[in-house]
């Protein structure tokens, strides 16, 4: 799990305001976790999401002063570009963004959870679905919906998927998964501040892919 | 047509030899060809594209006078990644790229040619699963073939493409693939010769992903 706890999220302050160069930096980890999947199917997501952060990245390098939180970013181009936004900039890649992290973070507390298919112990197709369905599949139109019930045959065994998150070491399964456990405290934190952010503002879009 | 026919690839000199600098220039153009197909299920594609264009680009710009030809690049390549070489670098991007220019010319040239599905004379169905056998299906694995299958229902209907290709505008079908006949001559030889090279220099792989 070193690859995730090496690089755990901070604390969110009581605000819940989430400062974009400390976020850029953990984030910045994530696009690796796809390849813990350990087929190149995933690199296409891999690329979506790397190109939602450097979306993000480009605009924050711009004025770091200025945006100093997410929320600075995104109330900044509502003023911006009133016409198009939410659909633009930084707004929009962090909008997707979410749904991704989101994605991860559910698929890694149902494995916490222990949710399994008592047939297929060592598969992760239960987990991986539960995940898509609660953070994407409504976003999704039936072609891209397909396409995903045919990439997860290109998932991981359980085992390996544990071993690719520990670095590639042996670790014992219940080590791996209470690492997952410790990672997820302040991911989901921040994962979920982040869904606030975008429902106070009203910058969330249902439109599909 | 405009799209394509305003960016026409140059004639190649006797000795088949691609000038690096005016192919770049020329290629860089391709990726909206996947935007004519209308759909975002694409848009991976297009960004697999660009990221080739944009690493074959990169190394040359750090010697522009060295690499004049794209022979020189992959030659220069095969001596400093001696171990690694093909697998590596601009010879590694070009050559997936060409693999994507030979699915484009095979879709074109067999739309030119009047194939079509006498059923359903307005889709490219057909059309599409010609280019894809015949340019990429070798080397995808089982998995990603299935997702191309899927990924056909996005295809446009032909109506609908030809005018993409001609930016929107109504033309005639006939005039339509004129241009396209015209825009063929020197995009396939250019495509043909890179083709030729990688047999030449032994730097063609045929592993699936
Ligand atoms: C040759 C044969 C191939 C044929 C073609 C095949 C095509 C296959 C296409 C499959 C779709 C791949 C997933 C990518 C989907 C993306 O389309 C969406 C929306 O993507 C967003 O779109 C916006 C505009 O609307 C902006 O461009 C955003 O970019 S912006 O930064 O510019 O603003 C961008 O992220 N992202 C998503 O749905 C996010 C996906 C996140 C992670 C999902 C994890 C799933 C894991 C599954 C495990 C089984
Ligand atoms: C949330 C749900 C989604 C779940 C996940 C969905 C995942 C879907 C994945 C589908 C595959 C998309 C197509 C991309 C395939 C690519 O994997 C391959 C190889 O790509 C190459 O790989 C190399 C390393 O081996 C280098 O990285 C190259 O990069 S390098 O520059 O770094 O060297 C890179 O281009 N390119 C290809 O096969 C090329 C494809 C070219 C064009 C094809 C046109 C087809 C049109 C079809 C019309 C119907």
């Amino acid at each position: 799990m070193a690859l995730l706890l090496d690089n755990q999220f901070k604390d969110l302050p009581p605000d819940k305001a989430i400062d974009t160069k400390l976020f850029l930096e953990a984030v910045s980890h994530i696009p690796l976790f796809f390849d813990c999947l350990g087929s190149n199917v995933f690199s296409v997501i891999k690329s979506d999401i790397n190109g939602n952060i450097t979306k993000i990245r480009a605009v924050y390098m711009k004025d770091p002063a200025k945006y100093v939180t997410l929320q600075d970013i995104v109330e900044a181009e509502r003023e911006a570009h009133a016409a198009e936004w939410p659909k633009v900039g930084a707004t929009l890649a962090l909008m997707w963004l979410k749904r991704g992290l989101r994605f991860i973070q559910i698929l890694l507390q149902s494995l916490a959870d222990g949710e399994r298919d008592e047939n297929n112990p060592n598969l992760i197709r239960v987990n991986i679905t539960r995940a898509y369905e609660q953070a994407l599949k409504r976003y999704h139109g039936w072609i891209v919906q397909k396409i995903f019930h045919v990439a997860l045959h290109a998932a991981p065994y359980k085992s390996n998927f544990l071993k690719a998150l520990s670095k590639g070491e042996e670790v014992k399964e219940e080590d791996c998964l209470a690492n997952v456990r410790q990672f997820l405290v302040n991911y989901t934190a921040t994962v979920d501040a982040i869904y606030e952010m975008y429902t106070n503002l009203k910058a969330e879009l249902d439109y599909t892919v």
